[in-house]
């Protein structure tokens, strides 16, 4: 089989191959050239000319040839996005990090390999998976209005279980007072950050005081609160930036990468749980209490992960960190390296409580716990625990 | 830009190109052929030789180049497939609907374009969105246990909240009693229908019976009981054939193209809500109480698609069905033509009620409200509601 010139491709994938019926047609691209390649000559037109314009800052062509390859395949992925939103006025372009290095400059573009999305005068930076399914999904969001109105109590009860995001709500007059500067502030931070507002007695139910922006941390009940006052876009910006760094957060295909690079000095407490699993629920439960007790430690931050997010990544994951993932999982993670060590979780039928978890993280903390002692010690803890070290 | 060699080339995706950080690399296709072509002389073996076996029946290598391209690619995702779940002692094989047309009879192999998974004595067959996430994710799945225990009231809670999934859950002495015949009509419907036991008084909460078996339909309350007496096999997949249409189902990507199949009269209900929009989630409570109602009605089923769960199909559902997917939407597609109409709801502030959704659904049934109605009248209905017709 002559595969080879696709050997770079990475994860592919193709609508169902027969079907008598109508209506689930998934695109494939059809040849036509919609990415532009930028440059001096035609960067400001193309601002312009869209409502949004989408940059990849991408490394000069390489001379390997695998690396080109890659680099094509980058180009059809955004190809195919450009396509699937054709009609929603985005533009698609390639940047060159050697050869348009001025251009590069002039917009502000740094990460070769990001994706720079150009939005009225702002900049929104994309470094989640490169795939036309989540980039398609990132750009419809970042088209959507920065704050939904929650106008009913079925509305509220929709806020109130994302539990997974950060998202801010803020109680106002109406359009014309303070939620103008929510709404600027709304923009920095879409689609990261969800912003929400109300302007009725749906606040009550938050006990929100009028102008009151109340911050709700991943997985946390209590919000932090700013009081309500003439509040400015800064203020506002300010605080999300104060809050914004969860004790514990969820993987996103979104912002994946991003958030693997945001460790705290080169390590991640990381958690394999699938919340469909019993198994995994429970202990995603426990590991919730342990992060309400803990949210006020700057040291500490928690990366969960569900497999079912990442089928892909599954059995790299479990040959990386030689665990099983069809059971929950804590370790340390070095990311410069992958290096690990996870807490033995063997027995089924106990999982740690929340206060032995919490022994077990003070350890990591303190460096009791870490992912350089690779001798093979595999002595009891703590007269109840196992550590199992992988080199 | 040379990509006509991949202008077939549906929906792929990318690893990100750059990252000084270890711990999320993606799969790229590493050339090497693991997918077997399967034919009279070796199918016996293959079948032998791994825990599983996964066959693609596909048509006979095609004249046209284009659809040559789309046969190498759909192999492609095998291979790719093929190489994460290496390490899971699952074969992969494609098979000639023409020139093994004689191995195909054997094995029962019959829709080209399904893929057969055979495993023990049983084959599955998977007729869903042919993509190396969504394979890897299924396969995975197929690879658990059958039967989850729940064994306290924390994974209680996660069977709870299961509510978009057909599952039984029954009580049982232990692993030695009718639970062996659970278990087994358990393996027929894996991994479609989840399957729960519980060998404690966890079962007390459920008010189960000993040996009694409950079945709880998509999004409803309350189970169909098959009651507690001796148990067999076949009484117990009987009862899952009897109830498993469900009124309100989700479309999900393991199974899509099968659940499209399945309309009644060549017609489907469709409703579409954005799960995490305070609008959607509101839309799709009313629908539940809609579907609670008419749980008895053999004639209704509705499918709900959460476009956050298609992001490449929802612009070209917007287009075909000529609708905003921004919003909720509720109407009928003819699925031989992708024909439809559509509830209007326009009107941002007033979605309607569960008693106005039933009476529009009353029309549909009737056949007052239908998708040839090709004239362009936009009358009011009832006073209230307005039907917009799209030839």
């Amino acid at each position: 089989m002559q595969l080879l010139w696709l050997s770079l491709l990475p994860c592919l994938y193709l609508a169902s191959l027969c079907s008598a019926e109508q209506g689930l047609e998934f695109p494939s691209f059809d040849g036509k050239d919609r990415v532009l390649h930028i440059n001096e000559r035609n960067y400001k037109k193309a601002l312009k000319r869209f409502d949004m314009l989408c940059l990849l800052y991408h490394e000069p062509q390489p001379a390997h040839k695998g690396r080109q390859k890659q680099l094509q395949m980058t180009e059809l992925v955004l190809e195919l996005t450009a396509q699937v939103l054709e009609d929603k006025d985005i533009g698609f372009g390639m940047v060159d990090s050697q050869k348009d290095a001025k251009v590069a400059k002039k917009l502000g573009l740094e990460e070769e390999g990001s994706l720079y999305i150009f939005k009225d005068d702002r900049v929104i930076e994309f470094d989640g998976e490169f795939s036309a399914d989540t980039l398609v999904e990132f750009l419809l969001d970042v088209l959507e209005d920065p704050v939904e109105l929650i106008s009913n109590p079925m509305e509220l009860r929709a806020f109130e279980r994302m539990e997974e995001d950060i998202r801010l709500i803020g109680y106002f007059k109406g359009e014309d007072s303070y939620y103008k500067a929510f709404q600027e502030a709304s923009e920095r931070f879409q689609p990261y950050i969800k912003f929400f507002a109300t302007f009725d007695k749906t606040a009550k139910h938050l006990s929100l005081k009028m102008n009151e922006v109340n911050f709700y941390e991943p997985f946390m009940e209590e919000p932090a609160i700013l009081p309500g006052r003439q509040l400015s876009e800064m203020e506002i910006v300010e605080f999300v930036h104060q809050h914004k760094r969860a004790t514990l957060r969820k993987l996103r295909a979104e912002d994946m990468f991003e958030t693997w690079e945001d460790n705290l000095d080169g390590i991640h407490i990381v958690a394999f749980a699938e919340e469909e699993d019993p198994d995994g629920y429970e202990f995603l439960e426990i590991l919730k209490d342990v992060a309400r007790d803990n949210t006020n430690n700057p040291e500490l931050s928690i990366v969960w992960i569900d497999p079912d997010d990442f089928p892909l990544l599954t059995t790299y994951w479990e040959k990386t960190f030689k665990v099983n993932l069809f059971k929950p999982q804590i370790g340390v993670v070095n990311v410069t390296d992958a290096d690990s060590v996870w807490l033995d979780m063997s027995n089924d039928e106990d999982l740690p409580t929340a206060e032995e978890l919490e022994d077990w993280i003070e350890d990591v903390l303190s460096g009791k716990v870490n992912t350089e002692d690779d001798d093979d010690v595999k002595d009891d803890y703590d007269g109840k625990m196992l550590f199992l070290h992988f080199p």
